[in-house]
């Protein structure tokens, strides 16, 4: 579906008039109506759950708990905003012997956000997922480009939204849905087209790697740059050592199967390699695995062609020299399914290969075998930016590494002392995000309130009367917030 | 001076290797490091005001005010650090019936920066200025490559850095500091090639919109793209209305000739252009303007290139089209001196030519007068992204003009309730940045403790036993800084 030029125009006029309105909101009233988006959401029936299964191949289960995700997820980045954790607020008093000024800063909206979703959560990552309650949060109006892969669940999620701006009076252009490929017309893609245009002042993006580098270009090639925060996937690498491979070989192997099968491998953070020292437990980790993918059955993608790059990508990287299968899923695969399949090689050949350390979207993973731990280091020591990596360790092992754990902290957002990376919690605490290429700025995370931070931008009132300062920054505290006032966290009145 | 590529790959080393030595050090040790730095460079004497006034021209007087600016600066960034505001601990704890892991996050820095200070602030937005303190508190190892225009100075700031890292045994490359044009034998800018450099994170810049252009293109275009923070300048408007006009026009015009023509015109938020509605008011305050401005003697500017580029760019703009000189001082200017000169314009060829609107680095002004307060709207709208705006105004002004209050939200970063941008006090609640091309990420600040900001970006620790932690997540809080435990701000041990 191709889009007219003048629609595109409408909605991002549209945005620009409500980003405006937005910025009179206190936070009090974008919590209250992220509150009423969530409500909304969670007395969406039936007929999302069926359309998004329908649209993703996702089981009812999987969907069910998703959707819950997304009502928590606009919850707690309301109570997170209403309670002034992202606006900021700081005051330094006037002194007038020291010749100081009144001076009062809060963090508003960045402005009109355009958001591209994931194909792979249609609730969570997509249309009403954290994108845009973040952004909503921070005080910007949103437009999303619905994606293709689940245009029906997109419009759904699209009308809860609407349908909430509208009970609040709020203007329309506050959220925007379209679906489109082209500008009518035009070889320009409709992303490539707003994330140009003038009015547009950020992106979140959640996909390829390809996909998001595009949007980041083009960002930054703009005559007035833009902030992109694109969360690009990664390998997520699992280390697993001495001590923990001799105690439970095997149940490793079981936890590393059922993770990187998980969704059919269709998480950001399914972990793609596993590295560990050549040894008679290795071997345990490796037969046990070998067993484990051998069981486990194709399942359906979430669509053709996520599932031809599977193919492609899966095909390529187990043909390089030096690499060997290690197990498929028994089970030929049909219609679409990926059907999960592990190779080994050795560290040397994996440090020597960049295309080993490519992300395989889908249920594929690499078991890297190293000589000693020294060539371990130099594994992790090569990795580029990663979304996670875990330590499958006891804590004997994490004494006699702390090298490794060392080099780590600089190539992950999160990392996790043994458990598996997938099922990233909606916590303060979380950071989904990582050094490129995971995403491009790792300096903020996409899941957790702290996501507001990415669309919020400090803004500083120096000598203004009260009436004329933003609700947050008066001297009367009327939403009872922290504030920081002469550099002392207060939530008292001035 | 060139620098052999050797010596650059050296000093990128060094700052690699005390980065990873850095990660290790708490928040109390940095702190308790920069409260040193601060000492150091109070102590220092004579020379170094002696060495800046040579190189710079700028007075003692000046010059003693920055450097306890400069020491200030250590110190509260110091303290901010210390308290933890910059690591932003955030802890989730355990859940096994809801099944929720301990996730644990805090801000380290970002890696090695490497940092270009500014001509015009030798001490407090050089060597061992903002950005260097916001990055060493930050966690972070730093280059400096010294402004050609005060190396002496320059050289000294270094060493009192330098002389502190061994006084407290820390590995030299925390912070480096080289003299030097291209990398010898090649046309690269050694700027260009630290900026490209694979081990180099993230980049501080103060200075001219071309130089922080080409810093931040070279930087998106790296295999890893790495932020930078540049702040660029701007033409820091002031909108002046009517019954401010009215009560005191001539004041008005002390204070804007003052502001305009202070250090020579040589601010990053000297008030360039001056807009009101034509009025007998407005004739008023052009008149005391002409008379301020005439009396006003040129001073010598901070280095030929400055000044050559000053007259350059006052002619281009005085020879625009309707473009009519409002006063000139009287006295001739002599070896590159700045002369103070003021020019007058209509709003309507103003918003025309956007020529008018390029900040001319020294004490020249343009007033625009508008013949309405549509055509003050006007420009208004169209306004570039500034540091500052002010509005010169009474109450019943800023209550009849809300429309214009509420563009000029979305053009700078500080807004001021009268008074003039210039003086940018280094407090919690400064802003200093603002929406491009002010700077190139309107998210940060480079004044204030908010500075630090930058530099950091979060890692998360999922079910890291308490040992291998960092000190400032532990269960015990031995630093006892507020860290925000289940979403709720505490400083109690867990």
């Amino acid at each position: 579906m191709n889009q007219p030029k003048a629609y595109l125009e409408g909605l991002v006029n549209l945005a620009s008039e409500a980003f405006q309105f937005l910025k009179s909101t206190t936070i009090a009233e974008r919590a209250s109506f992220m509150h009423a988006v969530a409500n909304k959401i969670e007395g969406l029936g039936q007929d999302l759950l069926d359309a998004a299964h329908r649209e993703t191949a996702l089981p009812f289960a999987r969907l069910t708990g998703e959707k819950a995700r997304t009502v928590g997820q606009w919850r707690s980045y309301a109570n997170a905003v209403a309670s002034g954790t992202y606006i900021e607020a700081r005051i330094d008093l006037p002194n007038l012997e020291k010749g100081k000024s009144d001076i009062r800063k809060l963090s508003i909206g960045i402005g009109p956000v355009v958001v591209f979703g994931a194909s792979n959560f249609p609730f969570a990552f997509s249309t009403a997922g954290g994108d845009t309650a973040s952004a909503i949060g921070a005080g910007c109006s949103v437009i999303v480009k619905g994606h293709p892969g689940h245009t029906k669940t997109s419009t759904i999620m699209a009308d809860a939204i609407i349908s909430t701006i509208k009970d609040f009076g709020w203007p329309e252009g506050v959220f925007s849905h379209f679906l489109g490929n082209n500008v009518e017309g035009t070889d320009t893609q409709v992303g490539a087209y707003l994330v140009a245009h003038p009015a547009v002042k950020a992106v979140g993006f959640t996909g390829s790697y390809r996909g998001g580098k595009a949007l980041f270009d083009i960002a930054n090639q703009r005559e007035e740059p833009i902030p992109v925060f694109a969360e690009m996937g990664s390998i997520n690498p699992v280390f697993a050592f001495t001590n923990v491979l001799k105690e439970k070989a095997e149940i490793l192997a079981k936890e590393y199967a059922t993770s990187l099968t998980m969704g059919v491998g269709q998480f950001c953070t399914n972990p793609g390699i596993f590295i560990g020292v050549k040894s008679e437990d290795m071997d345990r980790f490796k037969n046990a695995l070998e067993a484990e993918i051998f069981d486990i059955a194709p399942a359906t993608m979430l669509n053709p062609g996520i599932y031809a790059a599977f193919e492609k990508n899966k095909a390529t990287l187990s043909t390089q020299d030096q690499v060997a299968v290690l197990s498929e899923s028994v089970t030929e695969a049909v219609n679409g399914q990926g059907r999960p399949k592990v190779v080994t090689t050795s560290a040397e050949n994996f440090i020597a290969n960049p295309i080993l350390g490519e992300e395989v979207f889908g249920p594929f993973g690499v078991v890297v075998e190293a000589e000693n731990y020294e060539e371990v280091l130099a594994v992790a020591q090569q990795l580029k930016g990663q979304l996670t990596i875990t330590m499958a360790c006891t804590k004997e092992d994490a004494r006699a590494h702390q090298d490794i754990f060392n080099v780590i902290k600089d190539k992950a957002g999160r990392l996790l002392f043994n458990g598996m990376p997938t099922g990233v919690e909606v916590v303060h605490a979380m950071q989904h995000g990582g050094p490129f290429p995971a995403c491009t700025d790792p300096r903020f995370t996409s899941v957790g309130p702290d996501a507001v931070k990415r669309f919020v931008r400090p803004l500083a009132f120096q000598n203004y009367p009260d009436e004329f300062l933003p609700e947050e920054l008066k001297n009367e505290n009327t939403l009872g917030i922290a504030r920081m006032v002469d550099g002392v966290s207060a939530t008292k009145s001035i």
